[in-house]
């Protein structure tokens, strides 16, 4: 397979599902095009989509779509998924964890209700987000290099930079507790490409 | 790597969230022990679980969970996941999707409203199934061969399976109109390994 070359996200202008698009073309050094929809636009792109919903990654002109198979497609394209199937296996773990918290907070943005809108970011602080974080923690003490498979960066890492710092820093507020898991969030943080986008994106 | 050797299925006495791991290793004609969980057994299971949660999957000794993780771990190992990596971005989208449909079943099973239940059982069956199907039956037509991707049956192909002919059966009530979905279901379950394995189940 020829590798892919051209790579256009097309997402609210919002970091939610896309960050992670965006944040491993951007660690893996790649140019991409970074769309940002406004209502009219969306209305306009939604009939040209795959299945209606963005993130959209257009690779090579062909749109697809799926966030977390579009991650796993570029981290496959860019060797971030280590180095045989067990370490993809703990890979897809950390991204199927982090899914399954991403699910309970989504539970808080559907309910209308604002008693218990309340009670959901509550459960999530202090307990859903403690609990996830906990295994996190966990598969990163089992590997023991500071990244959650081999000796550096991949897409599970990229993963829990990206909810820890974005969309979901709600469910990390008791990061403090999990030493290892600060402490990777903050090398993702500190790569010269990351610190450079995140800087350039406010 | 060495390929893994033995493998030990450990869920309820029920299809869920476990049988695309059985189909799998059943399609691979691959020995698996499929432990069937008591509640007692599985209190005692549960703390020695990664995460608290079935299935699990014992790979040659090593406990592992996430099902979605586990199943591409599996295809990987039985070459079920594509030639490239296009193939295996379409078998991650059909199994994200499911993923979306299965969620869309789950807030049935959560709600205890009985009014609300079968308001939303209504809505999965007559809109949010045959939405779903409809992208099947495109990524389907797409590829053109009665398969995802491919020549032959990969993960993608097994997860509809599964998904139609079991636990999420009442999302497939609209099958007879989505000719291709419904030969490809036809096609999964007429392979000889599956068809004992279905024959012997009940």
């Amino acid at each position: 397979m020829a590798d892919a070359k051209s790579f256009k996200v097309f997402y609210f202008d919002i970091d939610g599902r896309a960050e992670v698009l965006r944040l491993i073309l951007t660690y893996a050094g790649k140019e991409f095009e970074d769309v940002r929809l406004s209502m009219d636009k969306w209305l306009e792109l939604k009939p040209t989509t795959p299945f209606g919903q963005v993130p959209v990654l257009e690779i090579d002109g062909k749109k697809k779509a799926q966030s977390i198979a579009l991650a796993a497609f570029l981290a496959r394209e860019f060797k971030l998924y280590g180095k045989d199937n067990w370490d993809a296996l703990t890979i897809d773990t950390v991204a199927q964890l982090a899914e399954d918290l991403i699910q309970s907070y989504f539970r808080f943005l559907r309910e209308s209700d604002p008693v218990k809108k309340e009670a959901i970011v509550t459960e999530v602080k202090t307990e859903v987000g403690p609990k996830f974080m906990g295994f996190f923690e966990s598969l990163l003490k089992e590997n023991g290099t500071g990244f959650f498979v081999g000796n550096d960066i991949t897409l599970a890492d990229i993963i829990i930079y990206d909810i820890a710092t974005g969309f979901l820093k709600v469910t990390f507020e008791a990061i403090d507790n999990f030493p290892l898991v600060k402490k990777l969030v903050d090398t993702v943080g500190d790569n010269e490409r990351i610190k450079k986008y995140v800087s350039d994106r406010k």
